[in-house]
């Protein structure tokens, strides 16, 4: 199975990378680093990762970021920013995507629990984590030629202590966990859902 | 109390005016009728909106836009569109009008049942109303000086027929239970709720 993930080299996608790529072709792929380059906040990057992969099975998503910071200071273009990146290019990764994945295919994409457990300053996230689940219910629903779409919802995790501070009384969530939702997505057979790991 | 309606012409608008004009001060505002103007759209709009009605002590938006079309077609321009309406919109109401509304004010925005229960053509509005309520659970948690915000989730509503043949099965709701969701939130005590009229 021809496996994409972006986010290769991130704290989640490397532990993704690792569960997946001795059974498989893992294409790797970074904003940096990887065996090919995106830009997930631009149609055009994406495009042409999808052009230069040629047809694929699986497109794991493990890339994007929000805003992070206190409501009172928040303006439109700071939540604006967020939804450009985490939200809307996720999104583009799927609408784009469709037109290039194999039959059967699959498409897994990242939320968090600030969907539906907020913490201060996380407004945004709150909404994009949101709209990313809600938006995968509704495109398993349309997705043809059997192709799936799921989302894994992860707590903080325990490779991010960084985080702890704005998560009071949050379980880190152990690394082996999280990849085990997106390979449960990826070589799973279900579609529409939100994969919660906390 | 000096209650703030955007989309007050509206469908569900004219209904929740009907429903508190007799014992509040109603600040009718739309697009293109009502005491003030107002394209939700637009920071510059938003801010002269506030200095022009000055405080207030409750805001309820019943106005808003996204995306209703087929996955297989969809660009990120179309799911930009719906984006930047009911949710950036939404949102940029709150975030500005947080340093103009009196103490103890509230805000209620509005999502649809979407957000949970998807029909083809709607995975944008899904997702933006998703985000909606997400961003009113967080928001419920830093909004300051006991200021509340809630959101309506509205099924599809009686007075839009047109609607009907896109949600099979969906039984439209009274217009009344509609209108006194929102008046529930805006006057009860609840915060970081959303009501679900279905």
């Amino acid at each position: 199975m021809k496996i994409i993930l972006i986010g290769a080299s991130g704290t989640i996608g490397r532990r993704i990378a690792a569960a997946v790529e001795k059974d498989h072709e893992l294409v790797r792929v970074g904003s940096k680093s990887g065996d090919f380059r995106v830009d997930i906040g631009s149609t055009e990057s994406i495009e042409k990762l999808y052009w230069d992969v040629g047809p694929f099975d699986t497109l794991i998503n493990a890339a994007g970021s929000g805003h992070f910071g206190p409501l009172h200071a928040m303006t439109a273009e700071d939540f604006r920013k967020g939804l450009d990146s985490k939200l809307l290019g996720q999104v583009n990764l799927v609408l784009i995507g469709q037109h290039h994945i194999r039959p059967k295919g699959s498409f897994t994409l990242t939320s968090g629990i600030l969907a539906e457990d907020p913490v201060p300053y996380g407004a945004n996230l709150s909404a994009v984590n949101a709209a990313v689940e809600a938006f995968g219910r509704a495109a398993a629903i349309e997705l043809e030629n059997g192709v799936r779409i799921n989302v894994v919802s992860p707590g903080v995790v325990e490779d991010s202590p960084g985080y702890f501070p704005f998560f009071p009384g949050h379980i880190p969530v152990p690394m082996e966990k999280v990849a085990a939702a997106y390979v449960k997505s990826a070589l799973g057979a279900q579609t529409g859902q939100v994969f919660k790991v906390y």
